[in-house]
């Protein structure tokens, strides 16, 4: 596999495009285009919460009718608890891409992020559709990454090439978020490009696949946003043997994609809001996947415990109480606990490591925190940031 | 009922000493001693976190077997995950108590609150114990008070006198708690003397549903200590004529404890740290009784609304998102959103109230939020602080 960090190249047959169409006072780009040539097979994931925008209940619906062949992105607005409007407004931009693009109608899909509460500027955003589609370009899509961005300090974006029965096949992804991060079964919006021929079906499966150990394993503030939209276009321009599930090629093309979806969702977590710090936790010896998975979540939650990793003090009895108040069945004396590779308690007791030492390992970049519950076999895995004042500071001052 | 705020009086019959016994290294006392001259009927509710100290499991076992005469509470140090040894120095402290005050082993309660994996320095605590004893006196408890807090910055104590078939009865509290706030079934340290003779089980039954309408009803930063106790002691020295559960006299005496309660319940939410704000979360118009308390949980732990009332923001979009994500079942078409009494969502969509308007509520140092789900009858409240700047410089700077 061939890795491109930080790049959003596109594969052959898509193009993106980006403006200011005036959603963001500040002139920054707040709209943006996603086009292949051709109609691609694509999968979806959405936010589970019940407040969701009508951007994604329209996508929703668009992306279960079949193909899609085009994207449109908004920020700075989330087109969200503004009653009817929400899918009427999404349902015409998306119509007049469609028109404009001289596609079917859902064959276009919709997207947005950005302030709850407040109606799409509807013409605005109209009134863009044409420039975007007369600077649609090809190679590097960095100008799409820039616009989906709000509290974002930093574009997210990753591509990797790799062989598939002697096919070179790309895959590109890109990804916005910061705050409100605690997807479940979805992400905050993230696109991924592909010329992979593959089937729907087994597109659908790969790309549940690879979010469900990825974007749904991280959490910046336990708070989930209304929008969370993740989208994958595959346009078979590589033109290689249509990839069915369960082969080789199958499992070529779900490793790419896991390697890039987990790159991504790190991406995230270091640019989450304040955060100075990326936390790894890890829940082992679980007696089932639900344990580990809930209880990773519920330690990687704790304020205490991400204030305690930013001011850098190894203060593990705030774990202890985490783990003994997630609800999970623990038997204390069995339980574990370390810092980095160093136990710092042991069946339910302090150990006697040097205070020093972990200090070291709370001056770095990446803290690894492991609970071992001893108790059966499975185990779950969370990425988290530390909590920071400057956290606080981003969501008062975020201006409505 | 007679109240008096900011005082924790003792009823006839009781006496209170503290002392620094070393476990502070500021000098600041830490160690504390009620005791009454009689053994008194006595309830209690404890954390239900798993990793709960020794101290809590003593004394769950001691209240268990019927009366108890004194509680000894030690501040600093939780005397947990620390293995076999937390049960054993609770036992060998409480034995001493016990044998200096010519008690029976199972009279003697204990409390600890402090850091989490530390052993106790049981030979501190144990010489400190005759001195304490010494020092016993009646009256004024606000030595008391200041001897079991931590991170707080004020005692907090509050004492009524009541009339219950023309006899007065006396009842005071103090609490302590300003992080690791989220109890469940259980609060923060907490110790309620009173005079009323009143029979076991309606003490009990009294305390439970006091508690649960106070205590459980405040999130500082949903994490639930090792520690949380709340502990009742009634020496019937005011001899009026013993109380039965569901007579007059009992709901005057549970109307008089809902009311200390719930005062130092708001109070340890007002010393949250880094708090600026007092909040209250009512969810009404639920199925049942479970969304209302869950869903109002929910909205009072979010970071995102946390950080906006900090920073004065009427965001009420981020209380949509909240809503939508916890979990509960909800017709978005039909909830609203209240700040004060102004509806900012109505059915799911935005209302047009000024935004000056709200602006000049979220200066106010209360803010209510209510939530309409217009789905039901049952409703819920819980009260919460702002998430500041310095509750994370507290967490992060808090020396281990």
């Amino acid at each position: 596999m061939k890795v491109l960090k930080n790049r959003f190249l596109l594969p052959e047959g898509f193009k993106v495009s980006s403006i200011n169409c005036g959603i963001k006072r500040s002139g920054k780009k707040d709209l943006a285009l996603l086009f292949s040539k051709v109609a691609c097979a694509s999968a979806a994931t959405f936010t589970v919460n019940k407040m969701k925008s009508g951007s994604v209940v329209l996508s929703e619906a668009h992306i279960k009718k079949g193909l899609s062949q085009a994207v449109i992105v908004n920020s700075g607005n989330a087109n969200c608890c503004v009653g009817k409007k929400e899918l009427e407004d999404a349902k015409s931009i998306t119509s007049l891409v469609a028109k404009k693009l001289n596609l079917k109608k859902d064959l276009v899909l919709i997207a947005s992020t950005g302030i709850i509460g407040r109606e799409l500027p509807v013409n605005k955003i109209k009134s863009g559709v044409t420039p975007l589609i007369k600077t649609l370009k090809k190679g590097n899509g960095s100008n799409f990454s820039k616009a989906i961005m709000t509290t974002d300090t930093v574009p997210k974006e990753v591509s990797v090439k790799i062989k598939i029965a002697s096919k070179w096949i790309s895959v590109s992804g890109v990804a916005k978020g910061s705050g409100m991060i605690s997807p479940n079964m979805a992400t905050m919006l993230a696109f991924f490009v592909t010329d992979v021929c593959i089937e729907k079906s087994a597109l659908k499966s790969a790309f549940k696949e690879s979010i469900s150990s990825s974007f749904n394993r991280i959490t910046v503030d336990g708070d989930m946003s209304t929008n969370d939209t993740a989208i994958i276009l595959a346009n078979g321009t590589a033109k290689n043997k249509t990839i069915k599930k369960g082969t080789k090629g199958y499992f070529s093309f779900l490793n790419a994609l896991k390697f890039l979806s987990t790159e991504l969702a790190k991406k995230i977590v270091l640019d989450g809001e304040g955060a100075t710090k990326f936390v790894e936790v890890i829940v082992k010896g679980a007696k089932d996947i639900k344990i580990a998975q809930s209880l990773a979540r519920h330690i990687a939650s704790s304020n205490l415990i991400k204030t305690m990793i930013a001011g850098g003090d190894p203060n593990w009895g705030r774990v202890a109480a985490s783990i003994g108040s997630s609800g999970a069945k623990v038997n204390k004396n069995k339980v574990d606990i370390y810092f980095g590779k160093k136990p710092v308690m042991k069946n339910g007791s302090g150990t006697k490591v040097p205070r020093k030492a972990l200090l070291d390992l709370f001056k770095k970049k990446e803290i690894l925190v492991t609970v071992d519950l001893k108790s059966g076999k499975k185990s779950s895995k969370i990425w988290t940031c530390d909590l920071t004042e400057d956290y606080v500071k981003i969501n008062a001052e975020y201006e409505t």
